[in-house]
């Protein structure tokens, strides 16, 4: 039977990673595209239990004007990324998917930065149903960056994955660095890191009044990461500076059984 | 030097779980709540990178008639729970808190529901930043509970971590059942778990037109929780099912270092 394969993103079903993915995964099985309707970075493993999610379908033509080919079906969510995921599985899909893959994302996702992605929080929710997935993400800023240096490395991890599986509760975040050629892949652990200046002050006229009286500020997300350990040959974070892909295993089992040893 | 508390939630800064989180705390410390404006579950570690946060005191008048005792400074954020750890160290706080509490939460965050939990993105945050955090969640579906029973549990814990700490890297979730006398407290590990049925269809009249053709669909998230492990005594969910307090260390290196060392 041929391979069922779900493509997730959190940056939109019309973004330009997503859209490579899906060309090179259609090329080894049945591609099913569920993502977001709008970009949703930073949405973490968050879910929507609040309000209702709307499921659309995009038409066939809409969906090759967007650069799909026609063998491709795509449906937009107006829902997180792992709305997307739980939704593919209970509402969309024939069966179980054969691997669930999250991104191209226009980011990197390394270090601890995964805590907040949507491209990796849509495969810790397909681990967690059990379903292999890989999470793949690319350290740019630009919008119109050039995807074909990752493909081939892209290429082997899906086919490889397809293949063999991964243990259950594991799944796999790939990050590539903005290269025109790959130096290499490296199997590394998440380094250790931390966000500083993440704050910039935003006061707008309507929060004006209030603020003289230092009672209302407002802010607006930005920040600047430092490696905490970046001597550190076997991290994410020091393959991406010395322009390797990134290939980190990630274990959805968040006890620490070391404390938990020391406190019994 | 006085001890400094924060306290962050996921259910809106007029919480009664938060309330009661404050109180106790203030007994051992300077306590300063920073929370979201309104609910925000599901919120996980999400954060805001697309729009302005607005940060708003609440007067000593509004907090009070809130049920805030006069020495607990209280602020409202339009942000996430993890927005409001972030925005408190960098633009509220005086100093480096030495601890940071997190609910108590309506709803246990217990086996895979952590990864889904505002109330733990909060700790998780807290944690990335290197502060010792506790996570505090009551597994109930009333909405005007007794927090009364878990006071003294809750008392012991807040002190414990205060004076030893917790290891770089490990945060605690403590669960609560809804019971009037705890049976005991059990040091624990994530139950291995999966949530089924998870959404309801709930077409709206403005989706039914396009519905007919089969193209867009509304849906409501809800979910049915199985324990995979029922019969395994060590885990937060057989804790909760007996009655007893859960306390799982989390660690937030998410490597899976088995895995690793078989790719490499």
């Amino acid at each position: 039977m041929e391979k069922l394969i779900l493509i997730v993103n959190d940056d939109g079903w019309n973004a330009q990673g997503l859209k490579v993915l899906a060309s090179i995964a259609s090329a080894m099985g049945q591609v099913v595209v569920v993502a977001p309707c709008n970009g949703r970075s930073g949405a973490a493993c968050s879910i929507t239990p609040a309000m209702p999610v709307i499921v659309e379908k995009i038409s066939s033509k809409q969906a090759c004007k967007a650069g799909y080919a026609a063998n491709i079906t795509v449906y937009s969510c107006t829902g997180t990324p792992v709305d997307c995921v739980k939704i593919a599985r209970e509402k969309i899909l024939p069966r179980t998917p054969d691997l669930v893959l999250s991104g191209i994302n226009h980011g990197d996702n390394a270090s601890i930065s995964l805590f907040y992605s949507g491209t990796v929080g849509a495969i810790v929710e397909a681990c967690l149903k059990g379903y292999p997935a890989i999470a793949f993400s690319l350290r740019t800023r630009n919008k119109q960056c050039d995807f074909s240096p990752y493909k081939q490395v892209a290429q082997h991890w899906i086919g490889k994955i397809l293949n063999e599986g991964l243990p259950t509760g594991s799944c796999l975040n790939i990050n590539f660095p903005e290269v025109q050629t790959l130096k290499g892949t490296s199997f590394c652990r998440m380094a250790k890191g931390i966000w500083h200046t993440e704050w910039i002050e935003t006061n707008s006229d309507e929060t004006a009044q209030k603020d003289t009286l230092n009672e209302i500020h407002t802010y607006t997300l930005s920040g600047v990461f430092e490696n905490l350990e970046p001597e550190a040959e076997d991290t994410d974070y020091w393959a991406l500076d010395h322009d390797m892909a990134s290939v980190t295993p990630l274990k959805l089992d968040m006890t620490d059984y070391a404390l938990l040893s020391d406190c019994r």
